[in-house]
């Protein structure tokens, strides 16, 4: 089943709408590009809504989220829910600023999500609905673990209920659940927390697969996550191979998304379903 | 003759004046560097004609334009024009939307442009001054071939006689037309479309090489495409013989561009004179 | 003592908060990471303040400054200035633009900092206080050989005094001084020169060092110069020995700061004190 979906990703070609931050822009353009969708990255508040009506998907990601682009955020959200286009969230941060809750809030309540993907402390942060004490990088007391695992899921679900959206939860253990169903995936390395844009990238990359199976949401935002996952855990076996380091590894990561073929995700996606 | 104007590049060392897009503007920085010129990215309205005065030429990108930065390009289109500085356009998604054309015929009717690069596609949407449906990507019916090679050069210097610039279409055969001579060239690899940046970055290439060569804007347009394509070529073979993939690939093209020398381009650049 | 600062990097893990240009903010983000710090990327004024009281330093860098995050980089100066957190800017092409220049005088006038970093042509053009004709590299005039060290310390001194600031003069050597010790660095390699960022990097490693070090902000710049420069060495060698090019150049640096250990630098490290 997954190994389908990522052959639609192929088969289907999405065009991803991209409003990211501009810090992993490229790695995210170029993440798409491998996993055999086309990224679009459009910005202005005069253009969202042309632009977002010939994608397949829109990526909202709030990681450099300014005056400007929150504004264009909602106008193209809006534009693709009228469209029935999947959307992916990337709450990057949230509890990092009063700007980012608010906007974060302002978006979940006018935008319909397909998903929500975040790390821990961000999803933690969108039930708190306050700004917590963290930067952008996973707080260590959410770190993912088999002993904190129900813990979490429990968090999933009830982000992903109120929200009526599949939520992600990425982490040494990867979360995705629709409230109902779930998946723990197994894949990733930790040594991915290394370099930026990890996470934006796997926003990216579900932005393809949903774009290209929207009539399948849970199942292809669980094959985005164990692809990704898989991308880094190869990239990291070659780094460490090769006794090169964190610049590698982004390349590496590109690298391996795109000759990724389906018949390797058989044998090497760690997906569980509870 | 195109070896005399590499070298020109490396002995003038222009700098180049970029107002280009956030997704790619990193990689064009970087290959402008390798070419040995030296880039310089300003998109302030307050300080582009202080810029572009210090500059040899000026690259206009719309990839991401928006509100502000539409109006700098303007401004510094003007004062290059008032210098007699080439300056170099790449109309990014033109027929994306409403926006991109609204620009780019704003654009063209304001400033004098030295050369308009982009794919078929976006050549195209110059002529019919409408939105069409596609994206940044070319679409597959506008895929250069030797079947279609007459419309397209007829489409270029159609666009070419009236803008009175030099025409650049790029695909797999690419086209520079100044609307009587015309030059093919067919270096270049079909892997460089499944990364971010290489119309970009030959479009930086291009303002390197007019910034040096400005006295003979088509043959140094021309040289500009063969020589970005041979370094596609040259990062192709390599990334395929490691079988690396597409991060690699960005990388590689980079470092063909830093070590070329005068030599192999005698050699290797595959241009016909038509 | 280096090594100590360095090792602080890595047990503190400061978190870095970075207003800073758009073409090299995914390097300088990266290279933060490689080092054993936090970056966080946030120019919006409404989040600012939020944004750099949780961190543990600031960096500006005026590279792509604009109307908007002109505002901004003020703003998180002066509320980092009452937490009393150490600060380090980044005056990119001063001399290039009046917006640049004003700006710059404008910030140091409003902002205290602990360290400013630029090129000889960028120091300079801050004690003349008028628009050059530079771009952002360094004037051929302005490179610092052991012939014309003396000159360039003793500017170097007056802009610490004038601005009761630690003061990073970078090229062939380097100069850091606090008005009264200086110190000269002879790592690095002229190839850091190729590819853009190498500047607005070794700033962010700042950012990481001071952060880390904030009772000794002299010796932690110093440090924080050597460790870069040591990186572009090693990476050079590599990328020569490999006869590879600038863009494998920029992924070694990463990886080797990412790989750094403490044993290296006693040996490596070129600090003379004066």
């Amino acid at each position: 089943m997954f190994e389908k979906m990522f052959k639609n990703v192929h088969e289907r070609s999405p065009i991803v709408h991209c409003i990211t931050n501009y810090v992993t822009v490229n790695d995210v353009a170029n993440i798409i590009l491998a996993l055999g969708a086309s990224p679009i990255m459009a910005d202005d508040i005069e253009e969202v809504s042309d632009i977002t009506s010939i994608c397949n998907s829109l990526v909202l990601n709030i990681g450099t989220l300014n005056c400007r682009t929150i504004e264009s955020m909602i106008e193209a959200g809006k534009t693709s829910n009228k469209l029935g286009h999947p959307i992916v969230f990337d709450p990057v941060g949230v509890g990092a600023s009063k700007l980012r809750m608010d906007t974060t809030l302002k978006l979940l309540k006018e935008v319909k999500f397909s998903v929500i993907r975040g790390n821990a402390s961000e999803i933690k942060a969108i039930i708190s609905k306050t700004k917590t004490s963290g930067g952008v990088d996973v707080s260590l007391e959410d770190i993912i673990s088999e002993d904190n695992l129900d813990k979490y899921i429990k968090i999933g679900k009830e982000v992903s209920k109120a929200n009526n959206a599949v939520v992600a939860i990425t982490g040494p253990i990867d979360i995705v659940t629709n409230g109902e169903k779930t998946y723990l995936i197994r894949n990733g390395h930790k040594s991915m927390g290394r370099i930026t844009g990890t996470g934006c990238m796997l926003t990216g990359v579900i932005g393809g697969f949903i774009g290209a199976n929207p009539e399948n949401v849970l199942d292809s935002t669980a094959a985005a996550v164990a692809v990704m996952g898989l991308c880094g855990e190869l990239a990291n076996q070659k780094t460490a191979e090769r006794a090169l380091g964190t610049g590698s590894l982004r390349t590496y990561i590109i690298d391996y998304m795109s000759n990724l073929r389906g018949e390797i995700l058989k044998e090497e996606l760690k997906i569980e379903s509870r």
